[in-house]
């Protein structure tokens, strides 16, 4: 069969395929050397990265971006070196790879051992950042996988440049540079050519704003693994400690707010609420928490404005909270039913009865009682660096880290046996 | 919000997440006991299922079906008794629920608990055996799951009295009626409907031929996992021992050749065939094997047609094999990587390093040395029932059981921490 390949996208995908063999069977002792390789000539070559860098930046000056955007967007030497510090930190994690998970012996004699390998080739689509490019690749070489990285158009200069200093490094290394590939066009058919190619790329990992995130999920029939929307809610209960539920909140609210585990809704017990007001709007006002309200909570919260549907179902990521009042743990629930997106949610109460119910019917990947939603991230909770936050149940749910980028292999060794 | 319901398949799928709630606190006792209950029952009621299943019977007759697809679908007393006999094992086997997988302390005292969780809602879409209707809910059920059914429109009376039966059954149970949902729609377009689902199902699980599980994977925006089609190969290497690789050719093409695990193509080492051919040609001979070969598998043995693109890519499961002869393990493996299925592939050598190479290089869920693929097969393994044979790579890969249908819930536990 002569097989027809259809682009240089289909191409590149077909290369990474092939050197993903040669990685599978690398040690973790050469992987860990290619890893520090990478560093090093990251550190050594961090010029050429930031002129590059300066390209982007120009260009988003041009098309007015806006100054948060900028700040993901820019480089400067030690960012560059914090990429090479990430990749040294990857080269000291557990290599999951090789692991035999489990082993037994049938009656028949037949040996059957559970063996934990790589997935072959990972599809990483993601928007600005360019530390995406060098995390995703240790992460994923790490693990014994080829990686194909698709980033956003605004950062194309800076990838282009971080992926040609990434494979002039692995020249002189044992995994071919062909395990990295980078989809150079910024056209949305290259990535839409990503989608679909299940021949050759075993998972799809999308990392962006939820827009990028469904078009993915939605479009993809290669297997996806589903990161990092958080529409975060804390429930305050009946029962809650002011100053924990205080203290919770603000931080959940503006330690950042940009990020997947802040929070963005506050559910109060109307209760609490009648009681504790005083201090509630003291503590808003002090750190600047905008509110918008349901009827009740704009009643009592002075400056709150009426929230829509807008409101209760998307991240702010601002200093912006919308706030709900219930009568119930159950209610509570009911709404994050509805509008929680599966990634953090906290309750803050004494009640261990609330605890309870709200642990066996939240249906999300962390459930917090009487600690901030900040918590849910790889390096907070000790599992090193991550390729995202899972917030489907299949296969990963919460931080990934490399575990999360491998399978097993059933390997059964035998002398004739048949059935 | 109000939500708009837009068919009585969305209503069902919207019933089973709520009793799915229900479900996932139950003791494993409580489900249990729901499963005798449900034994208990069809065999009491095994004349009503009958008499649908003749209904059935009788519209296949008149279809004029072929006999191995009506043997299929036919049910007897014996096979009622066998479905109750499923659901008492199943109440044997261990429940994954509940598991603490893991349990750390962070240096700020937060308690970090990693949970198994059911996955909450499964749709089960299928094709004529029934008792995949009796099968799939009890595994759904003991894992904690409510499940949305739906069969083939051939078993349709068969299935539906089938739910009937459990429905009455669970009327005096813990487990509500809602959590076992039955389309009894034989619309295509109530099919699809499921595919899209993503707010009430979790998981999609297609058991059928390649037509219906490509349907699913290419459509399905709900997560998915895919089962079962097996391509298999045995490759009889240069260095194969010829008893062993004839008792393991016969078994794996004869012994069931309509399952998944069935061979469906002989590579063997041109080197091996030329000492042995004699022997292959009266074993393929004896056991009514029909050949279709490549230019020299035809050229050596008598009667063997030239194999077509066709038969390298599908499963026969018949008397049918395909033979493509190579000259080393390397062009085996690159004949599997272009028409495998990722499902079941065996090599027969007494070379330690042929083997390496192919445990290596081979990517499929279960793998053999000098062994029948054959032993891909829950039951077979020790498992236990499977809920089928993921070929994917991501969740699940190799027989299902339980813990395929289960997923994880971090559970945090502090006293006020924040980041």
């Amino acid at each position: 069969m002569t097989v027809a390949v259809k682009s240089r996208v289909e191409e590149q995908a077909i290369e990474a395929k092939k050197a993903a063999k040669t990685l599978a069977i690398l040690s973790t002792e050469e992987k860990n050397q290619v890893l520090h390789v990478l560093a090093d000539t990251l550190e050594e070559k961090f010029e050429t990265i930031l002129s590059a860098n300066h390209k982007d930046l120009q260009a988003g000056r041009e098309k007015g971006y806006e100054e948060a955007f900028m700040d993901r967007l820019a480089l400067t030497k030690e960012r560059v070196y914090d990429f090479a510090k990430g990749l040294r930190e990857v080269a000291e994690l557990e290599d999951p790879t090789g692991d035999v998970l489990s082993n037994w012996t049938l009656d028949n004699g037949l040996d059957v051992k559970q063996v934990r390998v790589p997935l072959g080739v990972i599809g990483m689509i993601y928007e600005a950042r360019p530390n995406v490019t060098v995390d995703a690749t240790g992460l994923a070489l790490k693990s014994g996988n080829a990686i194909v990285l698709k980033g956003g158009s605004s950062a194309i200069n800076s990838n282009k440049a971080i992926v040609d200093v990434m494979h002039e490094a692995l020249e002189d290394t044992k995994i071919p540079k062909q395990a990295v590939q980078f989809i150079a066009s910024t056209d949305r058919a290259a990535t839409q050519e990503l989608f679909t190619m299940k021949e050759h790329i075993d998972v799809l990992i999308p990392r962006g704003g939820g827009s990028l995130i469904n078009a993915v999920v939605n479009n993809a029939t290669v297997p996806v693994l589903e990161t990092g929307v958080g529409n975060c809610h804390i429930y305050v209960d009946v029962d809650a400690d002011v100053e924990k539920a205080l203290n919770i909140l603000v931080n959940a609210k503006t330690d950042r707010p940009a990020v997947c585990n802040a929070a963005e809704t506050l559910i109060v017990h109307k209760n609490w609420l009648a009681k504790h007001k005083d201090a509630l709007i003291e503590t808003l006002k002090q750190n600047n928490i905008a509110v918008h309200g349901d009827e009740e909570a704009v009643r009592v919260i002075p400056g709150a404005v009426l929230a829509d549907e807008d409101d209760w179902a998307n991240e702010y990521l601002s200093l912006d909270i919308a706030v709900k009042v219930v009568d119930s743990v159950e209610a509570a629930i009911a709404h994050i039913d509805q509008y929680g997106t599966k990634h953090s949610e906290a309750i803050v109460t004494e009640d261990a009865q609330a605890v309870t119910t709200f642990m066996n019917l939240v249906d999300a990947a962390a459930l917090y009682h009487n600690a901030s939603t900040r918590f849910t991230d790889g390096g907070a909770l000790g599992f090193g660096a991550e390729i995202g936050i899972s917030t489907q149940k299949l296969h990963a749910r919460g931080p990934m880290g490399l575990p999360a980028l491998t399978t097993i292999k059933y390997i059964m060794s035998g002398n004739g046996q048949v059935r």
